[in-house]
This record gives structure tokens, C-alpha cells and sequence, in this order.
């Protein structure tokens, strides 16, 4: 494989969004004396909210429009439905940008770390500009640059999501690895001509998950315990 | 100032096109036996195409089109002026990409490293996302991320460049400081609110230099001896 970049899934791949979120609003919540609330539901309630929330966008029922407004809307609906009031804008700003501050699986910076001496790396996430450089810069991630949906201008699974991501790096999609915890997303990767690498985050969605726990080598080039031995394994 | 990220101008503000571009040039010609040309004045001749290039582009006479395919453009049009024939496709995609192997100046990196622990960091130049990522890989500019022409979908100096990369990034313009070796850039990114910052590139032109010698001071903000010097006035 002639390789030259390696484009990631961030949230569930890089992150670990359930945890993180909920720890991030839950001590929002104490500060506030929000009480009554789980939190890690909230949390897992409003990544529900994640996929019809893009679908207006994929269906061509709503024009593009970035992630952080998308998760603002969600959050808004969900907070009705939770029965919590009275929040102002600069609150209601601080809880949507706990997708911000999401915490790096142990492995994933000390894996860019070794994966950026020999290629190119960049999100390839659903996540706009700001969040996925706000997120980088404090989680440590040191992308060489940042693609994904709205440099290319559309969600994934759609396949410009993968093309123009490919072309804005100037690279063939042969030439470029799409690196994610879910095969869904490698599937329309790989249907692009993208190569594919599989990274196991078995408790993303919790001690329980039932989804996404073995790469589905039908769509998978590369399968890797973690990010590092991913590096390996793509001879970084 | 509260002050949460600088966008930098790279030609001749962060690296050394005239030089590099002449350097790189000579090296091939050498291998390739070309022989009779200065290198240096050609590279002289293909930035002067630069602009009335991207002019097509503002005016709408033609859609966005990156600085690659405009690159590749005038270098056709120049070999033949010059009356330089027989080149390969790929010889004429390696002498394009001499624009991604521009050396840095010797402040550079030292001071966007020292700029990078204090704020987000990205170029806001007219070159697209793979120049700009080769570029910085190989000179070692740490950016956050790349904005610019490419994500912004206009180029410097349409209000656009400036706006977008700014929303892209989440901030107000008045948050953000445009970098430059160049008045006219930062007159047009203070027309839109940013902040600016002079960095003199005094040999940019060669020796005999007569423009963007000093900052003027109707549009700058700050005014800085170098990066490093950049990096202390802004208190990084």
C-alpha cells in the first residue's frame, strides 16, 4: 500500500463523547444546583438526536449547516423534554460546547503522535472547524490539518464527505487510510476507493455495547487493537 | 485585547517564496540539463501571474479555483515564454509543487510554537489545503489547523477570506489577529474588524526592495521585529 494520509473518525475513534459529556455536564449541573438529571442519560439521549439531525442535511431537506448548531437544536429539544428551565445563553453555549471538550481514548495521542512522523493526519469527522480545533487543542491531537464535513461540505456517510476530503489533501482516495471505531463509516469509505483501518472502542457506548465490537473484514484493510499499534502496523 | 487566535499570510509574511521557488527550480534544471535560464527570474515572473490569476476569480469571470490548478496555469504559460519544451506531465506537477517546499524564515517556527501555546494558530493564506499541509510538514509550522482561501472560498483580499476563516473558527473577527508582511492585508482584514499584526519581510523582494518596508500605522495594530518578538508583544 502506497500510503500518504490517515483520516479519522473522531467521536467514539479519537474520543470517548459519552463519558465526556456527561462528566462535563454533570459538574456544569452542580455548579448551577441542577439536580434530579443522569447525566450520562442525557448524555447518550442527545447523541440519539445526532444522526436525524444530520439526515435533514444528507436529505437535501435542509441546506449545510454545521455541527454545533446542530448539536445547539438538540440540545434545546432535549432540555424541554428533561423539564429544565430557565437557562441563559451563555449556559445553554457552555453545555453545547461540552462536545468541546471531549477526553482522548489513553492510546490516541502517543498513536497521532507516531502515525504524523510518516503520513499526513486529519480528522475526518461530522465536527466543524471550531469544535474539532477546540477539541485538538485541548486533548493534545496534533492534526496537521482539519477536514471533515464542513470543509467538504457534507455528513457522512455521503460520499463527497470521503471525496473532497481526499482532493483538498490533493491524494487519491487509494493513497489515504479512513481510520474509525465503526464499519459503517469504513464501508462508505472503502466504496470511495478509500483504504480502511479498524480501531475496536468496545465500551463507546458503554459496558453493555452490542455494536461495532469486531471489524467487518468485508469493508477492513487494517484491524488494530489501538491507535499505537496501529502505527505499528501502517509501519509509522 | 482579548485575543483567542492569529491567522498568518504565508508568502513572503511566513516563508521565503523568491528564494525557495528559484532554489528548487535550479535544482531541477540542473538534473534535467536545462541550462540558460535565471532561476531567479522566473520565479520573479511566475509570482508577478499571481495575482491577476486569483483577479479571474474575484471578479467572478471565473469559479473558485485553487492556487495549484492557477500555479500550474501560469507555469505553462511562462515555460512557454521562456521557450522551454519537452516536459512530462509529472515534471511539470514536480516544478508546481516547488510552491510546497518554501523555506521558512528563520524566526518562524520558533515563534508560532511560542504563538501556539497561548492561541489557536492557522494560515489565512491564498494557497489551498495541500500546499498549505505539505508546506508546514515540511518546514515544521505547527498550525491548528488550515484556513484560508480554500475553506473560505475566496480570496485575500474579498472580505470573505477574512470573515469566513474567522466563523470558521467560532470567533469574532475582533478576536482574531491577522499576521502580515503586507499593508494592504491587513488594511482589508481590519476593514472587517480583525485585529493585525506587522511582521517586516524586508528582503521578501530580493535586495533592492522599496514596498511594505515599514507597517502603516492607519491599519496596524501591532508591530513586531519578527515572530519571536510577535509572540512577546502579544503576551505568548
Amino acid at each position: 500500500m502506497d500510503i500518504r494520509a490517515c483520516l479519522f473518525d473522531v467521536f467514539g475513534t479519537m474520543v470517548d463523547w459519552r463519558t465526556s459529556v456527561s462528566r462535563d455536564l454533570a459538574a456544569f449541573a452542580k455548579e448551577k444546583g441542577l439536580r434530579g438529571v443522569d447525566w450520562l442519560d442525557f448524555a447518550v439521549d442527545w447523541r440519539k438526536l445526532y444522526q436525524p439531525s444530520m439526515e435533514e442535511v444528507r436529505s437535501g431537506r435542509r441546506p449545510f449547516t454545521i455541527l454545533d448548531v446542530l448539536h445547539r437544536e438538540s440540545l434545546e429539544k432535549l432540555l424541554s423534554r428533561y423539564g429544565i428551565k430557565a437557562l441563559s445563553a451563555a449556559e445553554l453555549d457552555h453545555m453545547n460546547r461540552a462536545w468541546h471538550r471531549l477526553d482522548p481514548w489513553p492510546d490516541a495521542v502517543e498513536g497521532l503522535k507516531r502515525l504524523k512522523a510518516r503520513f499526513i493526519i486529519a480528522p475526518c469527522s461530522n465536527g466543524n472547524i471550531a469544535l474539532m480545533v477546540n477539541l485538538a487543542k485541548r486533548a493534545g491531537l496534533p492534526w496537521d490539518c482539519i477536514l471533515g464535513a464542513e470543509t467538504a461540505r457534507a455528513y457522512k456517510p455521503m460520499p463527497d464527505a470521503y471525496l473532497n476530503s481526499c482532493r483538498q489533501l490533493g491524494l487519491t482516495p487509494a493513497s489515504v487510510v479512513m481510520v474509525a471505531a465503526h464499519n459503517n463509516d469504513l464501508k462508505a469509505a472503502k466504496a470511495q476507493g478509500m483504504k480502511t483501518a479498524f480501531v475496536a472502542r468496545p465500551t463507546e457506548h458503554g459496558p453493555g455495547q452490542t455494536t461495532d465490537l469486531e471489524p467487518d473484514m468485508a469493508c477492513v484493510d487494517v484491524a488494530a487493537r489501538d491507535f499505537v499499534d496501529l502505527a505499528f502496523k501502517l509501519g509509522a
